[in-house]
This record gives structure tokens, sequence and C-alpha cells, in this order.
């Protein structure tokens, strides 16, 4: 299916994007504006791990719990690429997942305390890929 | 001014770095949730342009005016990089904007109408660099 010059995604070809690239956002509402803040993440299956410290990505996964991931490669030059949202609940998760978070490779990139293991369970996937 | 392993950016240097590279991210509450899509851009000044066709991103500078722009580049194997948050009012800016934004070389990748030229005008900046 076709959008305007870009191809839409199903979900399947949405996870498997997600596997291709270490590097997404984090997006939440922080009263009427919108917070969008990069981290390093890895999957495990269809769900999206990835570490934080205290502020507002874990204040995000504390209340609103429904947070949006976004990753993309875009290549600007040759005007091809791909972007996936995905929306889920977030949940802290514990120490076992972490060995699993470890042994798939992530870390967090800053130096500084982010000892908070996050998990993402997509409920809705949206992806496209632009059409040069 | 550092934060766990980052280091706070002045609005100076966000604005810099924002003229450093030509994908960034437009970001939106869509009911209770957030959508974020890439765009390429160009800065006129501490003015973010890019385009747009009908869809999420346009009605969203008509309803909610105020949107977020995120720009960031980090090198994930280095773990080192940056991200920058603009937040401010945008809006359709009319043709004599047009021709200085193709001055500056912005185009729209995507095949298809993208015929909205969108000024952002950043209100608010936020920025970090990933310290190693």
């Amino acid at each position: 299916m076709t959008d305007a010059g870009l191809e839409i995604l199903g979900d399947g070809e949405c996870v498997r994007l997600l596997g291709t690239t270490p590097v997404g956002r984090v997006a939440f509402s922080v009263g009427h504006a919108v917070a969008v803040l990069p981290v390093n993440y890895a999957m495990l299956g269809s769900e999206i791990l990835f570490f934080t410290g205290p502020g507002l990505k874990l204040d995000a996964v504390l209340t609103a719990r429904t947070v949006t991931f976004e990753a993309d490669e875009i290549d600007a030059v040759g005007r091809t690429g791909w972007s996936v949202l995905a929306v889920g609940r977030a949940e802290l998760v514990d120490s076992w997942l972490r060995s699993r978070a470890e042994a798939l490779g992530l870390y967090p990139w800053a130096a500084g305390d982010r000892p908070y293991l996050v998990r993402l369970r997509p409920s809705f996937l949206s992806g496209r890929r632009i059409l040069a």
C-alpha cells in the first residue's frame, strides 16, 4: 500500500526493521508539550528494551505507562529510508531480563547512573518506507 | 553543566547543531498517544523549515500549533553524540519563504504531494551531548 510516496509497512516488517538499528527515540507528553529523547535499545522478539536513569523517561514509564517509540534510518541524499512507530505499555522489568538484555549487547551509553531497564510491548505499530 | 553523563547545551549550541544534520522528527499528540514523524528540514537562522503534505503533521500544525522538533546524531558504537529538542509554534508560510527554502536546498524527499512549507519558531530549546 502506498501513501503519497510512502509505502505502508506491515507489523512484521516494522519489527524486523526495529531490529536493524541500535538507536531510537522515546516520546511522551509532558504537560501540554511532547518530549522526544534518544535511547539505545535492543529487541527481544517484538518487545523493545532500553535502559534509563531517574528523569523524564522514567517518570513517563511510571505514570503514563503508554509511550511511543520511534526509530528510523534515512538517507537524506538518496532520499530513501524508513521509519517505524511503536506505541505501547512500558514497564520496569526485573533482573532476570537484565541479564538477557546484556546478552543482547544492550548497555546504556551515557556515563552516569541508568540502572532501570524498561520493556515496551507494542500494541500498535506503524511503519513507512520512503519511495524514491 | 552535566546531568548523569550528559552535558546540557546552551541555546546557541542547540541552534548550531540543528544546522548540521538534514533529518529531524516532528512530534505531537494525537488523542492520548504521541506521533513522531521524520522530516527533512533546513534552518533559517534559528527557525526550522520543513515541507509536509496533507496528513497528521499538517493537522498538528493547523490545530495544536505548538509542536516538538527533535534531531540527534548518535554514534552507538562510540557512545557519543548529541540530541536537541525544539518546542514552538508552527505555522504554514507563504510563497516568498518557499523560494528561500529552495535556495537552502530544502525539498521534500518522498515522491507525492508535499506542497505545504512549515516554519517552526522555537520558544524552548533543550540539548544534550553524551559524555563518553
